[in-house]
């Protein structure tokens, strides 16, 4: 049979391999070797119309560490394990993998709000209301607001929403704002999301052309934006953060960065700034947001303000959270229309519903014409999961004195806060213990990034096999102990630094158990390459 | 203060609006028009960094007519009457919208399945478990249900799950299509996804790199797809369903489409099939298919499988659903391995869960080297949401026989479909009894696609405002009637051919008055341009 041949390939790989038997696809590098065996092997069979050097290559090139190498690694030994417990074998040194690669705090025992929950579940099943035991199940309080939500969404969560979100939770979130900022906030101006995620990607995608368009990220970021900004072909543009100053954001960096990009060519559009810090945990205050503004106003930058980790902040005497949309109507003038998005979510916080997929994104000073682009590409996804919705307003809206489930909101509430600040403490303080580590406070978020002075014999080695040496001294973490961390190459890290991420989620009573893993895992690590 | 020049407009449009106060932005001409002469007024204003003419030139050019300018004036109109209802006054000659634009069934009253709702409600409160009134609220099976699924997702839906999606679902999802097919199928080939639509998005940003990169899709065609086509700036290569055959797919139109792209030194990557048609309706029969199988496997295109209506076949007797994964499995031999990728969605069928955003999509034939790449672009959007993923298992695993809720699922699930089947037929009938419109029969999914034949006059008068004819038919009915449907021209249509999309959603109460509505329109407005 005659098969067109694929005249776009500089290079024509043949690849016609079995399909792969486990769920997660292995991309290791053991791998490649075998499916390049079974290529020239196989040689024979037609060729295939979609291979991986005819396919998008931004989407090739894009990276994602948080869900990317390790833990296909980690889900791999996890099947191990489940083997190993079924036939009451031993080979691995570990009972069970410790993901701290993700901000995921449900998948390590963190319990979700009560409140929440109980209204979604009642929210599903509406007729339950007309159940005489219903009174026995659910406080009034999450009767009152079901019957609310419901009263909303004409009595189902199983239509489609508005693209931008439902009416009544646009509303939430607008309260929300005015009164976390003492300044108005507008429902037109918000549009719900899939999780923060979405509304990023939907926002790089209108400022994104082509590769002669810049985002400004810092170094090191959270690689969905690394990872959007190829898959859209645009230009990254990286700006560091000051290590040594505990991660401090400096705008003779952000200054440097815009004029090495315009002296490339490059169109810087946007500054994104992560406050708290993702990967790194620290708090911007107030006198360093105003010269981020100055500097955006100046440049004429979109602010992309990923705020998802506000209410993620252990040092708030200090250096309490402002959001950037306070900062700019605070400034007022001109500074008070900046073009700017900021993004929150229901996944991090207190509230940790990852699973649910909530967000939302709050446009200042954009146009009508360009939000009614926004609301278009919101339209082509038809709406934000319904479900995901309910849970933003919910965080947004929690109960409040007098209401039924007050006291065990915020029973719950401080509890998670409390639990987690001594947790980042905990884990600081240990990595900071260990020999040539050195790890800034994380004043927020979720998350410790400490810089490892590897031994120059680990790092020769690791570049013999062709791994980043943090990756390689992560994997080996992993392989010894069952713990999940990200390598710092994942995220962006100054030439000639190594570092990891690590989340401080796994609870109290196992966290002090993974220090003294990673410590004793260290000593051996750093001793095999004295 | 300086403000750089934005060196790479062509052209400089100031537009410096005050944020609109509506929710949904109005983007009708009229509001061009006062947004042109605000723009006027404040040139003094400092420049706007993100412009109409500066974003992603693609989004602007995207056209998703499903939830376009029909729908947003539909849902100001809406406002109007609200605003109405308050006031006791009567200005508009109805009373609500009824939106026929989009396939959403519980939008338009129809009641989610019991069970599904019953499950889902008690797997996001598992402390319920425990209550001791929990079996006077809920059937056993739906308590066994949860468990289980609770037992597979670490106790709580509010963790991310597996990029790829849970491990429990995947295998319900490969026993479903193996019963449905009878042919094996493999959890590690499924993907799950927020709605179809993520699943194709997804395929085709892996299939497009530049213009030079064509995608198939049929005329009329559900514009998911040439949105998306044109967001990643891929060419759209339309082939034309034959209306006079009751839009019947045939090969030698393929091969004109293909050769046409070809011949402009475009690459055609894949073909795209929804079957059963949206807009159109029609049911493929296996002849047929195993066409389109060869004519991929010839040409080298990857088939994108369409099936999310596969349960809205109203012709079952005579033309069954029959999905592509049996048509390549039976052809056998080098058929079978056809690259294709096949949807499938718990909005539609009789699920009718739109606001889950649920869904999967299998892949057959796909290279494990690009099977990783998808998983990739899976984990930047880290996970499908858990309920959406948790709907899928319930529309793939429904109550067997013995179990306490299967009269009750059987009894709702044969009730929706019969009602739909019954109003499919009504709406046809009425529709073809029109002066001037003729309507093939819905054999499946959920929409009428009449032609209308629109009297010269007002084919005229449209042009005149420079409106599509068809577009201009449907903003009066709407205008007259509340009815809100999407003009052919969203979809595509043959040159100098007018149609429109109907769902046949209304209620069983409701599509009577829906169709005598349109009738009295239609007549009118004929009249008026006769």
């Amino acid at each position: 049979m005659f098969r067109r041949s694929l005249k776009l390939l500089s290079k024509e790989t043949i690849t016609r391999v079995k399909p792969n038997t486990t769920i997660v696809q292995p991309i290791t590098s053991s791998t490649t070797v075998i499916n390049k065996n079974i290529n020239t092997f196989e040689n024979m069979q037609p060729k295939k119309s979609m291979t991986i050097d005819n396919i998008c290559q931004n989407v090739r090139n894009a990276q994602y560490a948080v869900r990317g190498e390790l833990v296909i690694r980690a889900e791999s030994i996890s099947h191990q394990l489940e083997k190993q417990k079924k036939e009451g074998s031993k080979v691995l040194p570990f009972d069970e993998i410790v993901y701290c690669n993700i901000g995921n705090p449900q998948q390590l025992k963190q319990k979700p709000l009560t409140f929440f929950r109980q209204v979604v579940s009642l929210t599903e099943c509406p007729e339950l209301l007309d159940n005489p035991y219903i009174e026995k199940i659910y406080p009034a309080d999450v009767i009152a607001r079901a019957r609310e939500i419901l009263g909303s969404i004409n009595n189902t969560t199983g239509a489609y929403s508005s693209s931008q979100g439902i009416s009544l939770v646009l509303k939430s979130v607008a309260s929300f704002i005015e009164k976390r900022d003492g300044h108005p906030a507008d429902p037109s101006e918000i549009f719900l999301t899939d999780g923060a995620s979405t509304g990023v990607q939907r926002i790089l995608k209108l400022l994104i052309k082509d590769r002669s368009d810049g985002i400004m990220i810092p170094i090191p970021q959270y690689p969905l934006y690394s990872a959007t900004i190829e898959l859209y072909n645009g230009s990254q543009l990286g700006y560091l953060l000051n290590e040594e100053k505990g991660w401090s954001l400096e705008v003779s960096e952000l200054e440097r960065s815009y004029n090495d990009a315009v002296a490339k060519g490059v169109n810087p559009r946007a500054l994104v700034i992560i406050n708290p810090g993702n990967p790194t945990g620290q708090c911007l205050d107030k006198a360093n947001m105003e010269e981020v503004v100055k500097f955006c106003l100046n440049k004429g930058l979109v602010l992309l303000a990923d705020e998802v980790y506000q209410e993620n902040v252990y040092v708030k005497e200090d250096k309490p959270f402002i959001s950037f949309k306070k900062v700019v109507k605070d400034m007022g003038g001109e500074y008070a229309d900046l073009e700017m998005v900021s993004f929150h979510s229901v996944s991090k916080g207190f509230v940790g519903e990852c699973g649910k997929r909530g967000g939302y994104m709050e446009l200042n000073g954009i146009t009508s014409d360009v939000k009614a682009e926004i609301y278009k590409l919101a339209s082509i996804g038809l709406c934000p999961n319904v479900i995901g919705q309910l849970v933003v307003d919910l965080m947004v809206r929690p109960p409040t004195p007098g209401d039924s489930s007050y006291e065990l909101y915020i029973k719950e509430r401080d509890g998670i806060y409390d639990s987690l600040k001594k947790r980042a403490n905990l884990l600081n303080k240990a990595l900071n213990s260990l020999e040539g580590v050195t790890c800034n406070p994380s004043e927020g978020a979720m998350y410790a990034f400490p810089q490892i002075r590897l031994p120059k014999k680990a790092v020769e080695y690791a570049q013999s096999i062709g791994k980043a040496p943090d990756a390689y001294y992560c994997i080996q973490l992993l392989e010894h102990t069952g713990i999940c961390v990200v390598p710092g190459s994942g995220f962006g890290q100054k030439d000639g630094t190594y570092h990891f991420r690590t989340t401080f989620l796994p609870s109290e009573e196992a966290i002090e158990g993974v220090c003294e893993r990673i410590a004793d895992f260290h000593k051996q690590f750093m001793n095999k390459y004295k």
